[in-house]
């Protein structure tokens, strides 16, 4: 066993969010705490011939070196077809026991002498009352930790597949997938609209006057985007909306849209339960808005570290830790 | 005055029907019978220089020579900024009357030493009652070309930018454009669905029960889409849908998203009149499906010739015929 010197905490687990585009690693202590955070770009898209262990190792090859007994724990693509190792999801509902006991391994360094390696945390799959799969890989680590001791509630993960998921204590009950940011940068992109897209909504200043317009305007059509989205151009055709606006319009009709779509759900699951959101600030501060329109007051969690403490918690429950 | 032989009657209106990529073109009789159609790829993206008259002389150049009194009409795009010239829209509601008093004209031979005019037949736009601008241009035509004898009744034209036509006689009393099709282009093409859309929709046999689960998944969301479009991966992914299928999945989705939600317009102006499909036969049969799945028998009106229809009541109006 490795001993740290005082201002190097020994490692208990390292936790590695592994994207397509990102590899980002935590280095938690005895008490799960984060000692030290590495962000890097070797996402999946870097792996070369499949050598994820080579990847690894460069990325935290000294962590592993330095803390002989220290677990490693990942999630993310690298459990999908084009990861490390594709591992079958977990069905819903699930908790940390239930992930823990689906944990998969691959050997962290394949010609080692030790033997080290990578727990891998499966992604969740469910079916929706509406009859529609739905999978996530990734998120259910970070939905794992947020705080445990809340009871029934709704967390919206917003981005390009935002997630609307229904919790209860640290149990996903179920989940939904809406194509609310992908449909926005298609649109954006690709449509008759991008004609009037001078402005990069997510790059600049948001207009808020714009982008709630957007939002009452998909609130007062009940949620119903397809008539609404032409607005995007004749708005700024006719004057009524500065071309520099129209994204930040677009963007509220469309995440209103979401959300009157999600509080129209026929089960009404998410009209009776607290909803709290949890992502990057910027996106999150949109959805806040928009769900003020709703005289919803959505509670904003910090995302920081949620990944690192959900490892933890996983690790905990597969007595990794 | 030219006399044609008895086998060619003579011409009394030249009716063009000009867009961004094609040219049709309609020779009617005395009674606005078409006697001749020509159609070409003489788009306004063919024009060069601004060159309309060089075009039009090269398309229909021998009907304009050989029929002195023959009027010219024009509609479609050959009105916009990017056209022949623009011309002001004709404010909702209209009818041939109201078109007819704000035809503009070009000299359809800048040189000739006769008079020759092209009369262009404006767009229209209205102020819709949920506060935002539309427009259409080249519709206007097409629905003035349709039964005028009918009352109170919604005229939907499916298409790329499908139009929702409130009409009584022949009156356009207002419009709404939906971005379905667009929509499901841009989506298909551009999003992660692509990567499951291994049929192309609009050019294979249509299945009919992947359209009408799409449709049947969009009438039970309430016409609420962006939550549901993520079955198009999920379901071809879980083996639920052939992927072959996934397109018509998707388009019976929107299709559906759209009837919805125009159904649901906070104002219910569409649910309470007969409601009538002109366009593409392929594409207007999907539509009657769809709305079957709603319990509305929607009737497929003959899209033949009512553009040429439409210019000969709107010359009419005008006393050029």
């Amino acid at each position: 066993m490795s001993h740290s010197p005082p201002d190097r905490p020994e490692t208990r687990l390292i936790s590695l969010d592994w994207g397509t585009t990102s590899l980002r690693a935590y280095r938690l202590g005895d008490e799960g705490e984060v000692l030290e955070v590495r962000a890097t770009d070797d996402g999946l898209m870097q792996v070369q011939d499949g050598d994820f262990a080579g990847v690894l190792q460069r990325a935290v090859g000294d962590w592993i070196d330095a803390s002989e007994s220290a677990a490693i724990i990942a999630s993310g693509m690298v459990t999908a077809r084009t990861g490390w190792k594709e591992t079958p999801y977990v069905r819903c509902p699930g908790n940390p026991d239930a992930i823990a006991g689906q944990l998969q391994t691959v050997a962290a360094k394949p010609n080692a002498s030790n033997d080290r390696f990578v727990h891998l945390v499966p992604g969740m799959d469910c079916l929706r009352s509406d009859g529609l799969p739905d999978v996530m890989r990734g998120e259910e680590t970070q939905l794992l930790g947020l705080n445990a001791d809340a009871g029934a509630r709704t967390v919206v993960l917003p981005g390009t597949h935002s997630k609307w998921v229904s919790m209860d204590a640290n149990t996903v009950r179920s989940f939904q997938t809406t194509m609310t940011g992908e449909t926005f940068a298609v649109l954006s992109e690709h449509s008759i609209l991008r004609l009037m897209m001078h402005g990069e909504s997510t790059e600049q200043e948001l207009s808020s006057d714009a982008f709630l317009s957007g939002v009452e305007t998909a609130r007062d059509a009940g949620g119903h985007i397809l008539a609404r989205l032409f607005g995007a151009r004749t708005l700024p055709l006719t004057g009524a909306l500065p071309e520099s606006q129209t994204a930040d319009w677009l963007s509220g009709l469309l995440i209103a849209g979401e959300i009157a779509g999600m509080l129209a759900e026929p089960d009404g699951r998410y009209s009776n339960t607290p909803i709290s959101l949890v992502g990057n600030a910027a996106l999150s501060d949109r959805y806040r808005l928009a769900f003020n329109a709703f005289d919803i007051d959505a509670d904003q969690l910090p995302a920081r570290n949620v990944t690192a403490t959900g490892h933890w918690r996983i690790a905990q429950a597969a007595s990794l830790v």
